[in-house]
């Protein structure tokens, strides 16, 4: 049978999602604790493969079994076995037509970020900007990278994808709660996509180039164009959208709200 | 001259304030760090001497030095060297009169945590409570702590206080933005008595017991009557008051603001 959980982690303690032979990822944690409920390692597949230091409000991963256990089993008992960085939040047993990855609608991304002269030891989750930024002329320049387009100039040299096409269906930078991050939804992304193309976003904000240069740093398709890669750290994939009649909300339905809430931060 | 500076840090990744041989505390760090700016290394004094594990929002720190600074080089020049995770928020000169720990008139510690089916790993600054509690009773149970009492009941073993008697000025449970947490002000601490005290009023909320075994475990002035120490993951020193004419909340005007604000919370 195929079972779907849902799974939350703070990436700053791994190297990503993706298993390595050093074991310090996030799907080798998983793999593990599932093996002492399962009594065998099973292969899991995620929606999004995040990068080292990317946090995942929303993960979902599935994973097929003979062994039937009750569904608490794949929460609570896989949860004594992982760390206190990893959470597994719901489990259902799925039809085998659903698959974590290419049953995926979109990926929404957040990237959280603060402008501050100093660091914020409180706030792990958001990438610190020693200057302060032009809001309005990112603003602007997000406008530029919506729709479907090639983004090759966005790509880290050891994407794998087949197609530098995507297409994005909310590139926006929002406020809320005095908190400021880009809301980025797609149908799928390159490796880095994201972090390369806050970098290009920044570079604007900082007053270092124009508006227009986002839209021409797109058009080139070539990466040395397009500013550095950003920091993991203000990096969450927050939501992944299936079909309604996978029902895969529910498996995060104890956690999360419909509403912007405000992120870490103590006496900010 | 005598320099204060004002320092925040997130206690998870340090044994500690209290410098150590192994070097991996808050005062071995920070002392480190001062040292490549003064060109010797300091002896330092603070306000509180957190436990391991333990944040703080607001630690005050001084320390003498013959050399003469620019006041930003105590504080940007400083978190060059200092990790991520601890930050110099301000510095000023102060008066040989002053002293971080002597001079404190009181310390407010805060105690955050969450009561939830799962561990949520966005909430680095507030303790897991797996079970549900009753909070009423928790708030009923926090007036027996209230005022001058020997706190032998809550007094690690190795605590080095010539008195066990202190002063509680606020002892309450509080709610606000969907989170809850201990506010604790005394004239000073005891080694391990805010987690020691919490762990106790746990009891009651979880309702082991029952609301006036707190007033008993008090009197008692023994420590193995009371309840376990509590994790230090939810706990913060959240502020400490000096006479005003020392200026000292001017060393956190950046970054604190008067309310209540939320914490570390990813989607919660």
């Amino acid at each position: 049978m195929r079972i779907v959980l849902g799974v939350q982690y703070c990436g700053s303690a791994f190297e990503g999602w993706q298993t390595q032979p050093h074991g310090k990822t996030v799907q080798d944690h998983l793999t593990q604790a599932i093996a002492h409920i399962a009594g065998h390692a099973p292969v899991l597949y995620c929606a999004g493969r995040t990068d080292t230091g990317v946090h995942a409000r929303q993960q979902v991963v599935h994973f097929d079994t003979l062994v039937q256990r009750p569904l608490n089993a794949w929460i609570k008992g896989v949860n004594n076995f992982l760390p206190d960085s990893i959470v597994v939040t719901g489990a259902a047993e799925v039809d085998e037509s659903f698959h974590a990855r290419f049953s995926a609608l979109s990926r929404t991304y957040r990237y959280y970020f603060y402008s501050s002269s100093n660091r914020d030891p409180f706030k792990p989750f958001m990438t610190w900007v020693h200057h302060s930024l032009d809001l309005e002329k990112m603003r602007q320049a997000c406008t530029y990278l919506l729709g479907t387009h090639d983004f090759s100039a966005f790509r880290a040299s050891q994407c794998q994808a087949a197609s530098p096409v995507r297409t994005l269906s909310v590139m926006e930078l929002k406020e809320a709660h005095g908190e400021t991050w880009f809301e980025i939804q797609g149908n799928a992304f390159l490796h880095h996509m994201v972090r390369n193309m806050v970098g290009t976003l920044m570079e604007v904000g900082l007053n270092r180039q124009p508006v227009e240069w986002v839209q021409e740093v797109l058009r080139s398709c070539n990466r040395s164009v397009a500013a550095k890669t950003w920091p993991a750290q203000g990096l969450s994939l927050w939501q992944v959208d299936y079909p309604v009649s996978f029902e895969i909300p529910q498996l995060f339905r104890n956690r999360l709200s419909d509403t912007h809430v405000p992120l870490n931060r103590l006496g900010a």
